[in-house]
């Protein structure tokens, strides 16, 4: 069975079958439009657009996996602002001979994503294309606090981060060697391309610690520092050696005969958070200080100056 | 120039330095995420994707009436929960050959028309993409109302609508007809089809004058209004004769040699307003009393059942 055979509202409802609603959404799918609740009397919203052969290739990654990483990116942002994400809506361009077990993983991927915060996919919409394209929203929640922006570094402030760093770029890289994927280390950095594992809760966590700015790692650290470095008016200084490459990503970097580091630095896609914090603040084991703020512009590693290494898209 | 020649951080400045916030943005475009305003506690939040080719044609619309429709488009919907639209955020896949001046269209038409409302774009995200493709996010405010849903409508109830009916379809058929764009009505029924004009205040104003039920018509009337008899339980009988054919439309249908009715009441894109309203209702000259609401379930025209006709994505 094909997503043609069913239509357009066949499909919408196979679709809204499988999501269960969080206690935030107080009007789901069927409407015009969701109601989420806000509490706090704002909400926080992100978007970002998956497309087919740029993102994600269908040989490489089922619908569950596809539908996990669009939810991921945009429940990161979400996080990256210190909130709590509350539901996403999804729009999503789909072909008529689509077979409808990867509509129905794609859509459990969503759910799924979504359920490791509590958070639901509120409302859609679905159109007719000739390759999967995926636009995803996700809304959060403040719980009272301010968010943290880019702009809020200082000098003075430690630099930190939490989550994978490498991971999603090593997998990539074993990837596109057609290399075989027999061994535990290269598994789980393909597995870490194919579906992120955004550290979700440690984006309130850092709000309530008093970061000073925070954001989403998803074009590379390098240049997502740069973001803020830009933003804030200083310089990021940063270590390398202070960053601990997680074992799967040197293994994998040994089988490409690539460098470790330079994956872990330009590497996007791990959806890892970057935050700074003031340097009193005593940081769970869970951040790993990698460099500080200073005067200046830019982001330098062990003293030389590297431009804006990551992802462009229109490069 | 190019979009390709700015490069993807050159584009997003160029986009964001001509979009102006509203008030109810508190953080717009810059971070990973904006933060807008709901101030009773609740968010309206509605999703639509727009693909070249088949939700629009670059050599049948300009970048202005693309951004005006795909902003239009997701408002009404919006609009259609008795909501007031506070801002979007836009999701945008662009080829690397797209002129700049098209973009800055496009994106002046996300501006102009999120201003009829008073809203504005938020933030959004862009990407690389063969075609243009454009997903939208609505966020709205309730104003402490309850949304007016689908499923109100109640036999004893009247049907009215507000807005254009017909003109969209009739622009369409000019087009694919490869007529002469000459007369004042002609050129009307295309411009329509270019951009819609919601009746957005009309959304508003209905929830406070107590509709039952209400939506957006998008896919046409019929069609739209089957979807409010089944998530009712109620059966929708309209008068033909109580539709008045706006002159424009009757002008086309007599150039193309088509049935204008059928265009009223099949053609989507107009974004007018359907709602039911209790026989009590005064209601204001803006809105048309076409039918009304009696036991039972389906779509009546003067008697006969009518299927769903309208658009269906993947017939």
């Amino acid at each position: 069975m094909t997503v043609g055979d069913l239509g357009e509202f066949g499909v919408v409802n196979r679709i809204t079958g499988r999501l269960p609603q969080g206690a935030a959404v107080m009007l789901g799918p069927g409407d015009d439009a969701a109601v989420v609740a806000a509490p706090d009397g704002r909400v926080v919203v992100s978007t970002d657009l998956l497309l087919e052969g740029r993102h994600f290739r269908r040989d490489w990654s089922g619908g569950y996996d596809v539908g996990r990483k669009a939810a991921a990116q945009n429940l990161a942002d979400v996080a990256a602002m210190g909130a709590v994400p509350t539901s996403i809506v999804v729009g999503l361009g789909i072909p008529a001979d689509l077979p409808l077990t990867w509509l129905d993983e794609l859509t459990d991927g969503f759910r799924d994503e979504c359920a490791v915060v509590g958070a639901s996919v509120a409302g859609g919409d679905v159109t007719r294309c000739d390759q999967v394209v995926i636009g995803v929203s996700a809304l959060g929640d403040l719980k009272g606090r301010a968010p943290v922006l880019r702009s809020g570094a200082r000098p003075g402030h430690v630099v930190a981060v939490t989550g994978r760093l490498g991971y999603a770029a090593a997998g990539w890289a074993v990837l596109e060697e057609g290399l075989a994927v027999g061994s535990p280390a290269l598994e789980e950095v393909v597995a870490a391309h194919r579906r992120p594992s955004p550290p979700y809760s440690m984006g309130p966590q850092a709000a309530e610690l008093g970061a000073g700015a925070m954001l989403d790692v998803s074009d590379g650290l390098l240049q997502d520092l740069g973001h803020v470095a830009e933003a804030s008016g200083v310089r990021i200084e940063l270590d390398p050696e202070a960053f601990a490459v997680a074992e799967p990503v040197a293994v994998a970097a040994k089988e490409v005969g690539a460098d470790p580091l330079e994956w872990v630095l330009t590497g996007g896609e791990d959806h890892a958070l970057a935050a700074v914090f003031p340097s009193e603040v005593s940081l769970p084991a869970s951040w790993q200080v990698v460099g500080h703020v200073v005067e200046g512009a830019g982001v330098v590693v062990r003293g030389r100056e590297v431009g804006r290494r990551g992802w462009d898209h229109f490069e």
